[in-house]
Formats: structure tokens, sequence, C-alpha cells
């Protein structure tokens, strides 16, 4: 694999030391969220709506509660009623009545799945028998699942009071639309009239699953003295403690929440579940309770991404310069407010330097589970719509596709139909890195195609805290209060030890609990890397002010007569013959007798996230019998700003690959006529699996940050982005048919060519 | 319980909140060192010493090596051979090659219980059963347990290599001798000839253990990339690190450890004894390896305090005034060197204002265990010496103890013999508060007598860490790195409490990791309210000076337009209209979009520790028929500085009474002829019960320690100094003997009392 751009000037960042969570992973010791076991610990469980849209009527709880082994029952009557109020939580809205009723229905249940009550029992097998004990009396009424059914008059309604948001004047009635976003430059209609070709087309995709391997699980311990705690895997521990502090209503100060490590979140872990439960189920019993979700759970009950209907039309010249562009985006919330189509307008046309554009996206509700944060949220709903169109664009003008994305490419100065003006942005990089890969020459065989896709993901900064202590023998530990996920261990530990000028092996990178390290924001919007990174890199240069303080004590000369080099105080130029270089391990033994422990602590709320653009080339081989699409070739080039540890940046693009090609291909939920999903287990539900994909090739491009100190950008979302136009624009390459509507399985891809031929 | 000194001007500091690990542990939630268990954990057994004083010919573990279900075996062989070498830790030497022997015989056992081999196994029948296979062949030598016995010329050597220190010139031959200390002031014998009076007496005590409920308990985990994990009850977190990563030859940065509760530790956890046994046993097997010792196994192996002999000489004019003190004090140290003599010939006479002084200490080893650090460690030995033969002095000039203390006491201005001139103390306070005491003028029927005596702490400062975060709903953490043995969190708790301005209730403390808190010395000292406290006040007031930034951004006024008051940001007097009170929890729901997380650190190595003075008064009726001593009534007088949770204070006091009452009564340490312990249980090794005691009632004094904010000094040890003496001198007071060798059991009594009537 292919680095790019400037190396060299610096010892630690841009290596591949050993992951330091690597031999504990690969070993089966790393404890995730279901190995934690207390003394006398008990089971939760859930029982769940078997209905998509019900009014509950009564729930009886007291046979469960009365069968031996039962210690703790719950249901909505056992948490407070918070009333609908929108909070602003790190970057977004989060309503916590919703959050609330969606871990436990109160009045209606909204979609199949959906928590009515839980239990905590001695043991699984009596847990699961007190569900059955439980008596719920339901009225069903009437469900809606699609996004246009919902959005149509008449459509059941899922929330009485829901008025649409962004609408002036405010509508008078409620509806299924939670909110209207809407962007623009220009005067698209303006550009539509400059056009000489116009292409309007519309395009579908289905809610797909982040699929993390390892399912939603907890431990929770409420003390008798109120004090609580939680162990659970999740993309932020002061999450959970935040939103379980809300939905139990407690003082943030009685929880304390560790994490475990965790077996992939893709932003399906940025919400509670169980959590809340397992709290209110030990406050009950007076004893822990471990809750985990059965595979069908995670399908039935948490967040999968949104379906959507979009409808692009752009307009160019004969030469291929976009005059107008437009895009209407219709996201699926699920059950209460919150797709991410607003990111999604943002994302539609960022990579493109246009003078008229106008997006409008509407957030509808329906009788699914809530949808969660899926990588780059609404962006490769979005880029899908506009990339395929792109596509087309492309082949009726007779330009080349990567050529005419360089003639509208966005580049510094451009304006962003949502609002900012790129600066030090490496889109066109990519394209360029993207047109002399040898892969874009490559020779094609029958029924094959190839296609070219752009994305882009704006990155997020935010609230983050990080610590370096220094110990005695002169070994660090830096501390950050961010989950692990995509190799954050060692890229904290890579940029303490690059500034401290010391091995990366001398440095252990630690995560702390929500008491031990300050208030640090998700895990999540590719931040962490950035922002944490960013902690970590200014308590790391105070750690070196403070050691050039004590070397000035110990050597007794001024602090300014000292420069810190190679994990060295040694003699400034002015004096370079002063004092030997005395090593950072011989100032820390002598801590105690300069002042005490050497250590710094940084919170910052991190501004000045890169964003982040990449280019896909993708080739497949559809076999015009089966519609079978195998993906023969595929190399992502993206602008990573800085790899700090270039293979973990690879593994980010190649997963967001898998995922994007796992999306176009084959992913999709499959509802019968009462809204209830009927693939929710990984025999039914496809994501692809090693022997469906090749070797992914991540080309990095290095166009440097200039807002964080080694240049990093977020690297984890983008890749998601493109690939499900790439693939599409690949088939048509392949086939000469154009497929708008996601997954392009088999039996679709078969019935579109044979439409095609017939 | 009365509190004497100034109150009122705090709101939190000095009043008496529920403790944050109160439920916890009268519920048995709290996890103690044993209470840890892992998958796949073994269990780890130590071999020990049969004798008490052999060379090891042989060690063959191979049969129990193939036992099945054995995983590991580790001998003196699977460590590295440290050198010599005295290294400086926190307060005091440390030499590791000693600590390395210790843990682990090497070449010669020592004492009795002198670990020679450990096993780790999948059950600890299996373990017991390997540890029966292990073949160890000894070479008896002679052995030697009393310190004059080891001191004698021809005693049997213990260390071919040892040569005393302190003596010039130095001697060339070895000898059990390990150190001469000596200290003095003026001329000793101008003193004696200026005196009146000279009385020359001399004393014995014997080992006493900390008898800590808790066994030492650990467990282990190394992983196969080197990372070590080590769970376990301690003195200090950092402490263990340190010392395992020593022994084993390991970076630190490779070691974290996670402090358990503590059942007791009074200075005998401030070393290792089991933890790198189990983690060299977790390496071997690469499973983790928890060990627990037996209650026989802490006797026979971890630290008492010394045995000693103690000669004491002091002249004084007929009026009582002191010309000449002198004191030898020769102290155990058990099988290698380290006994507590120098700060037993630090306290000797630091209660009084002396021209003519000398103090000379021995530090002698023997075939007995390694002593430990023992609650004001070596004080109790000197002050039981000195405050007895002043008890005499008094009855021999006919003048009343606290009078005769008061003509001599120590006060600003008095140097002590070890170099500090005194400033700021509180040791007349406490005669003048003893001698108004209503206790003091009580009537005592027949067989009864009332004994006084004082005692004096120096305390230490040094290194600690202590972070403060603000949540955000403007609760707070408070996290230190000592673990909590007397209070602490309830005292860290609650001066940030006081400095922030909010209730204690709205604070939690939390005992940090090694990982996730900066450096901190051990819990020991008495050093944890005033040294952790005071990074704990330094991080909350620069918490506090973070609020009135962040308040100054919210109302857009001046930082200096602010003054922080009952947990609020207020107008300062300049312009006290200006707005109105913005209180901590509105600040901090506003943290992100001010600046990010507020949080602050303080790593301190605090220097000012206050020393502690206490005078005791204590009445006991003595059966003349069997020498049993009751005790009637005891109080206890000190000034503590400030008491930040007086609760806390006084349970101190009291605990520290009850284990000085059980050092003068009934414990000791009884070796047969072989040197081998005959009573290494709580049945023979008899420590009071409650049933023992009256309620011991605690007077604190306060006299404010400039030197730390809230003026607090350390209150922990100085309790245990005064016992002894006072139970002595009451005891002579009821029966006209004087008991000059403890423990004063009821034969020894019983005896005294025969000889002085027949």
């Amino acid at each position: 694999m292919a680095t790019m751009g400037t190396q060299g000037q610096f010892k630690v960042v841009g290596t591949r030391p050993v992951r330091p969570d690597g031999v504990e992973k690969v070993t089966g010791r790393a404890a995730f969220g279901a190995d934690l076991s207390l003394p006398g610990m008990l089971v939760g469980k859930v029982k769940r709506s078997p209905h998509a849209h019900a009014r509950i009527v009564s729930i009886d709880v007291e046979k469960a509660r009365a069968l031996p082994g039962v210690k703790a029952v719950v249901t909505a009557a056992d948490f407070p009623e918070i009333a609908s109020e929108e909070a602003f939580v790190g970057e977004g809205p989060m309503n916590f009545r919703d959050l609330s009723c969606n871990c436990m229905a109160r009045g209606k249940v909204l979609y199949e799945g959906h928590a009515v009550a839980a239990v905590a029992a001695t043991s699984s097998a009596i847990a699961d028998a007190a569900l059955d004990l439980i008596e719920v009396v339901y009225e069903p009424l009437p469900h809606v699942i699609d996004v246009e059914a919902a959005m149509a008059p008449g459509a059941p309604l899922l929330h009485d009071d829901l008025i649409t948001q962004g609408v002036d004047p405010a509508p008078r009635t409620p509806s299924n639309v939670a909110k209207r976003v809407h962007f623009s430059l220009g005067d698209v209609e303006a550009g539509f009239r400059a056009a000489q070709v116009v292409l309007e087309r519309r395009y579908t995709t289905k809610p797909v699953h982040q699929a993390y391997i390892e399912p939603h699980a907890c431990v929770a311990s409420a003390g008798a003295d109120g004090q609580c705690q939680i162990w659970c895997s999740s993309q932020g521990q002061f999450m959970v403690r935040a939103y379980c502090a809300k939905l139990l209503g407690l003082p943030i100060s009685s929880i304390r929440v560790t994490p475990a490590e965790i077996g992939g979140g893709f932003g399906g872990k940025t919400l509670v579940y169980l959590e809340p439960l397992a709290l209110a189920l030990s406050k009950q019993s007076g004893r822990p309770v471990k809750m985990v979700m059965t595979r069908e759970e995670v399908f039935r009950a948490t967040g999968p991404t949104s379906g959507a209907v979009v409808e692009v039309k752009i307009g160019a010249t004969r030469d291929g310069k976009i005059t107008g562009a437009q895009a209407v985006l219709k996201y699926q919330a699920g059950a209460f407010p919150g797709s991410p189509v607003q990111p999604g307008c943002m994302a539609a046309f960022a990579m493109y330097d246009l003078d008229n554009v106008s997006v409008t996206g509407y957030d509808v509700v329906c009788n699914r589970p809530k949808v969660a944060a899926y990588r780059a949220p609404g962006a490769p709903i979005a880029s899908f719509a506009v990339e395929s169109c792109l596509d087309e664009l492309a082949r009726t003008l007779g330009l080349d596709p990567i050529a005419l994305r360089e003639k509208n490419a966005a580049k510094d100065g451009t304006r962003a139909v949502y609002g900012p003006i790129w600066k030090d942005i490496g889109y066109v990089e990519t394209l360029q890195a993207a047109k002399k890969h040898a892969h874009y020459a490559a020779p094609l065989g029958p029924n094959q195609g190839r296609g070219v896709a752009s994305g882009f993901w704006f990155n997020i900064g935010g609230e983050s805290t990080a610590e370096v202590h220094i110990n005695e023998d002169g070994t660090a530990v830096v501390v950050s209060g961010n989950p692990d996920i995509g190799g954050s261990r060692a890229s904290m530990a890579m940029m303490a030890a690059e500034v401290l000028g010391i091995p990366v092996e001398r440095v252990r990178p630690i995560v702390g609990d929500t008491s031990s390290i300050g208030y640090s924001f998700l895990t999540g919007g590719s931040r962490v890397t950035f922002a944490t990174g960013m902690a970590v890199v200014q308590a790391a240069q105070e750690v070196v002010g403070e050691l050039k303080r004590r070397a000035a004590l110990i050597l007794d000369v001024s602090p300014e007569a000292i420069e810190w080099r190679d994990g060295a105080a040694v003699p400034s130029d002015a004096d370079p013959g002063r004092f030997a270089p005395l090593p950072l391990a011989a100032i820390a033994l002598k801590a105690g007798r300069t002042g005490g422990p050497i250590s710094a602590k940084a919170s910052i709320n991190a501004q000045g996230a890169g964003p982040g653009f990449a280019t896909h080339l993708c080739d497949v081989e559809v076999d015009p019998e089966t519609g079978q699409v195998k993906i023969l070739r595929y190399t992502a080039i993206q602008d990573v700003g800085r790899a700090i540890h270039p293979s973990y940046v690879e593994g980010q693009i190649q997963g967001g690959v898998a995922q994007g090609i796992g999306w176009a291909l084959n992913e999709e939920y499959i509802y019968d006529a009462n809204g209830r999903l009927e693939n929710p287990g990984f025999l039914d539900y496809r994501v692809p699996v090693a022997s469906d994909l090749p070797m992914i090739e991540a080309v990095m491009v290095e166009v440097p940050n200039p807002r964080h100190p080694f240049g990093v950008r977020g690297v984890g979302e983008v890749p998601i982005v493109p690939p499900m136009a790439a693939v599409a624009n690949a088939i048509h390459a392949a086939t000469g048919v154009r497929l708008a509507d996601l997954p392009m399985s088999p039996p679709r891809v078969l019935a579109a060519i044979t439409r095609a031929t017939t």
C-alpha cells in the first residue's frame, strides 16, 4: 500500500508499531461488554412488542414478580417521565423524552421489538420464564413502514404532537415529518436554464445495520447508598453516564461508567438501550445485573441507518461545467425523530464548487426501530444518488468521469452549500491520484466494468481530555476518555511519544473511566485522533515544559538555556557545550526532589477538524445469467491529512469500503405486511465476508490539516461514502444498465438486465 | 466528644457527612484484595522455610511441575538477581536486593516462614499438593532471635557482607548491626553533672503485628504482550507498581495496578510480598493468578514492628527542669536491615525543650520476619521508655506529671535533637487541655490508678496528584492516587466541596489506578489529608479560576468583575448589582461552548507537614490476685491541626489508642528454642476486642498548621505513641510497681506485684 505526501520529519508519527491492544484481542484476553461477572449478579432480559404499532392497554407484571428467582421487574412506570425537550449534546440534538420512550415504551409501542418491560432473575431460564409471565394487552394500530408512505396525507401518525420543524409558518396539524432541512446557494432554477443538459433521477436505499459483531451488553450495579457503577461497551462512557443519569433522574456524580473493549460500533453505540434498564433493575433488586442482547434483539431494537428516497437534478454545459444542482432527500428516522438527513444534505454536493445549488431534506418517522448513527451518517445515501447521477452525466456528455469531477471539484475558497468556505482540502489531490493510479488504466474483460465515485465527510472536533504522566523510570502513561475503536490507543501513544521524544513502546495508552479522566465527548465523527490527539499533544507539550524546568533545577541553569531534543534536555544552540544531555529517565528519577510528580492534563474543545475527501475506483464483473456482482478490484484514495499509524488508517479505509460494498450489494431490512422484520440474523441479513471481497487497496494522500499539530484529519467515515455509487457506476459500465435502487442484489441486477435486453 | 479551637469559618470542613465508602463496606459490597476473580484464574501458593536460619542446598521443583493442574512454579532463579543498592523511595531508603530476597529466599532462608518457592495451579488442593512435592534440601545454621544476643560478639551472622553504617571508621568485619544512628544537642554529660536527680532505667518491648483484619491478597495478570495488571489491597498502588517492576525487571509502564479496598494496613502494607510472585506465576502460566495469605502466613512472613531494648537516663533539678537526657535504642530489624530505629531516635525526646540530649540507635538483624512500618514507626517504643522514666522522675521529685511535662515542654522555637526548630506546634495546648479535663480530677477507687503520657509524630508530606472534574450537571469528581485507609475519600471530597462552594454530596471521591492518576506516594506517614489534600485544594482552586473565566464568557464581563461565592459566580463588590449569581451547574452546562471540559490537576511534593503532639490520660484497675489490668477510662487529647471530618479523626485516635493498649497489655511474638513462632493466630496472639476497652474519648485540640490551606496536620499516627507508657504509669499508680517490660500481661503483672510485696 502506498503512502503519498511528506514524511520523514517525524520519528514516531507515520510508523507502524505493534498495536497496544492487539495481543489482548487476538489472544482472547480483552474484556468486552459481556465479559465482566460480579458476585451475586442477576441476568436481565427485555420483553418486547410483537406489534409494529399498538396502544399499550395494560401491563401486568405480578405473576412474573411472584416467580421464585425473579428479583426485579421494571416497566416505563419505574422511570421518571421526561418532558420533550431538545438538549444539545456534543454536536447534535437529543430529545431525552424520545430516548426514554425508546428504551422503554410508554403508552404506545412504535415498532416490533420495542421494549415494554424488563426483568432480572437468578438465571437466564427464570428470566425467560418471567418474560412469558408478563401480560401485556395491546390495541393494535395501523402502521407505516416506508418513508413516502409515512409522508403521505392520511398516513397513520406515530406521534400526536409531532409538528414539522423548519417550515415557516409552522404547520397546525401533526404529521410524521419531524423536520425539513434546506440549504441553497445562488439560483438553482437559473442554473438549470443555463444548462445544456439536465438529468433528473430518483434513487432509493434500504436501511442497513452497523452490524457490529459484539451485541449490546452491560453490567450495572447500584449500591444501597445510591452510588452506581456501569461496565459496558459503548462509543462513550461519558455518554452512557449522562444518559443514564438523565433517564433515571440521578445526579451524574452518582454514576461511574467503566468502558469495556468494544467489538464494533460504527455509530450504533452512541446511544443507550440496556444500560438504564440494567441500572433500574439493579436499584430495585440491590444486586448487580448483566444484560446482553441477542443478535435478533440487535436487529429488531437498535438503530440501523435510514432507508431513503433521494431525487437529484443536475444541469451542465456540454463541456461539463455544472450550472445547477438540486437534491431532495427523504430519510426514515424510525420511531422517533432524528434521521441523519441534515448531514446527508450537507454532504450531497460538498465535493463540488457550485454556484447554484439547492438541497432539501425531510426527517420522517415510521414504525421501524429508531435509526442510529452509522459511519458518516446520511452521507453515503446522498452520495449514492449524486455520484450515480454524475456518472450518467459524464456518459451523456462523453466525458471521463474523473475529468468531469475535476472540472467541478471543490477547492480552497469553495463555499459549501451549508456555509463553510473550504481551506486546505485535498479533494483534487485524490482525483489526480486516481487518474494516475495503475488501476485506472488496467484492462477489463467481458462483463466487467469500472466505476468511479467520490465522497466527503466533514469530521468533527469537540470536547476531549487527556493526561500524560511520567513514571519514575521515565516511561509514560497517556490517558484519554475515548473508547478505542479504530486504534486510538496507538495514535495517542504515538503522538505523546513524538512530543516527548521517546520510543512509543515506553508509552502506555489507557482509556480512563468517567471518574478518572475529565469529560470527553463520544468516539465518533472521526474526531478522536484529531481532537483527543490535540489534547494529548497539548498535555505532552506541557510535560516537556515541566521536564525542562526540572532539568534546569537539576543542572542549575536557567530554563531558557535548555532545549528538548530526542527525549533529553540538551543545551540551547547558544551554548552547545554547557552540559551533557540529561535524558527524560534521569529527570523522572528526581521528580520528587524537584517539585513532585511530572504530569499534565489538557481539556479542550477542539476546533478545526479538517474535512475529508476520497475518490474510489471499483472494477466489477456481472454474471449475466444470475445477476451476481463480483468485486474484482477496489482502490480507495483518500486525503487523510496525516496518517499517525498508517496501518490503522488503511484498516479504516478497508473497513469502510467493505461496509459500503455490503450496503451496495446485499444488506437490507425486509419487513412483512404486519411490519415485522423477516431477516433479523446474519444468515438472512448478508454482510460481506472475506471471500466476497478482493484485497482493498488504500492509497493515502496527505494534505496536512494545519489546525492539528501533526496535520491529522478524520479518516474513519469518508471511506463508506463512495462505494455504493462506485459499484453502481461499475455495474453500469459492465452491463449498460443503471441501478438506482439498493441493494443491487442478484435478483434486482438480473431483473434490470432482463428489462434492458427485452 | 469535644472539639476545641476555632470553627465556623467553613461550610463543609469540620462537619460530619455520611462516609462515601461506608454503605459499601457495611453492606459487604466493597471489593477487597481477594474479591476479584478472572476467567481462567489460577490459585497461587507459597512454600515456606521451616527453619529460622539455613542454607538452601537445593530446590527440586520437577515433581511439582509434573503434577496435573500445576501451571507454574517459581523460585528465586525466576527473578533477576538485584545488586545491593539503597534507593531513596519517598521518605526513606529501600534496598531492592533485600526486598527481592525477602519475597523469595536466595541461597539462604533467614526466618521461619521465609518464601522459597511458589506454585500456581487450577485448584487450591492441587496447589497444596504441589507445595508438598517441592523438595528443598536445607543445611540448618545457628540462629539468633533477640536483639542484644544478635549484637553480641560471636553471634550467628545473617549476612556475610553486612558492615555497620554510621560508624566512623567503618568496621572491618561484618556483624548483625546494620546501622548506628546518633543525634545530640549540647553536652549531655555536663547536663547530668548539673542534675540533682538522675534516673537510669532499662525497658524492653516485644515485636507486635499490625494485625490488619484483611490478609495480604492480590490478583496478577500478565498478557502475552507483556502488559501486566495487578489488583491488590495495599497502602500504595504506585509502590506496588514500582516494586514489582524493579523485582521483575520490567518497565513501569508495562504494569497497571488497581487498588482494592484495604481492610487495614497500619504501615504493614507499604511493601510487596505476594504481588511479584503472582506476577511471575502469571507470566509463566499465561493465566491470571490469585494469591491470598492465611493468617498464619501473615504472622510468620510479614512485618511486625521491632522488639527492642531501650536504655534511658534523665537528669533534672529538684524543681523538675531536665538538665540532661540520653537514650540508647536497640531495635530488631528482622531478617534484613531496616528497623524504625531512626524515627524512634527522632521521637524519643521530641516533646521536650532540652539543652543537653543524646540519642543513639542500633538497627539489628535477627532471624525473624523483616519488620515493616507500624503506625508512627519506632516512636511508641521510644516513648514507652522515656515517658515511663519521666513518670518515675515526677514521683521522685513529688511533682504532678503534667506539670513536669509543661515545665519542659517543646514549644515554638524549640530545637529538636534531629534538627528542626518547632513552629506553630500544639503540645502545651494538649497538656493544658489534659489538666483541665474532668477526667484528670475524677476520683479513683482501690487498686485503681491514673497514668499520664505524651507522644509525638513528625508526619510527612510528599508527592501527590489530584484531579477535580466538573460534570455536565455541576456535580464533581475528585480523583486521588492514595488508597483510602482512614477516610481520605471523605476528606478529599469535603475539601473540594469547600473550595467549590457546593454540598459535599455533589462531589464523588475516587481512588484512581496507577494509569489514570499521576504518581502519588504511599498512604502512610499521616500524609494523605495533608499532602493529597493540598493537591485537591490546589486543583479545586484552579477549577474555580476556570469557572470564573467561563462565567466571564457567558456573562460577557471581564473575569476581574467576578468573585466566586457559595458555588456561584457573583459580581465583585465594586459593582454588586451587575449580574445575578451564575451557579456552578449553569456554567458546567455550557462548558462545551466556552472552551471544553472544566477540570484541573495538581501534582505536588507537599512540604510543611505539621508535627503532631498528644497527651493521654488512662485509668486502670489491677486485679491483685490475677494481675489482670482493666482499662477503666481513657482520654486522648491531641493537636489535630484542623479536623476536616471530625468523626474520622476521632476514629483514628480511638483506633491508635486501642492498638497501643493491645501492645501494652497482651500482644507479643513468642518463639520456641528453634526460632519457630508459637502463636501465629488471633487465638494466641491476643489483640484487644471491644469488650476489653472502655469508650475512648478523643479530645481534638486545633492548632492549625499554617502550611496547609485548612490547617491540617497528620492525625493517624500520634495516638499509638503514648498508650504503653500511659498504661504502665497507671499500673504504677494503682500498684506501686513499675513495669518496664512489655507486654504487661497478667502473669508479668502478677509476678511484679508478688516480687514487690514479698
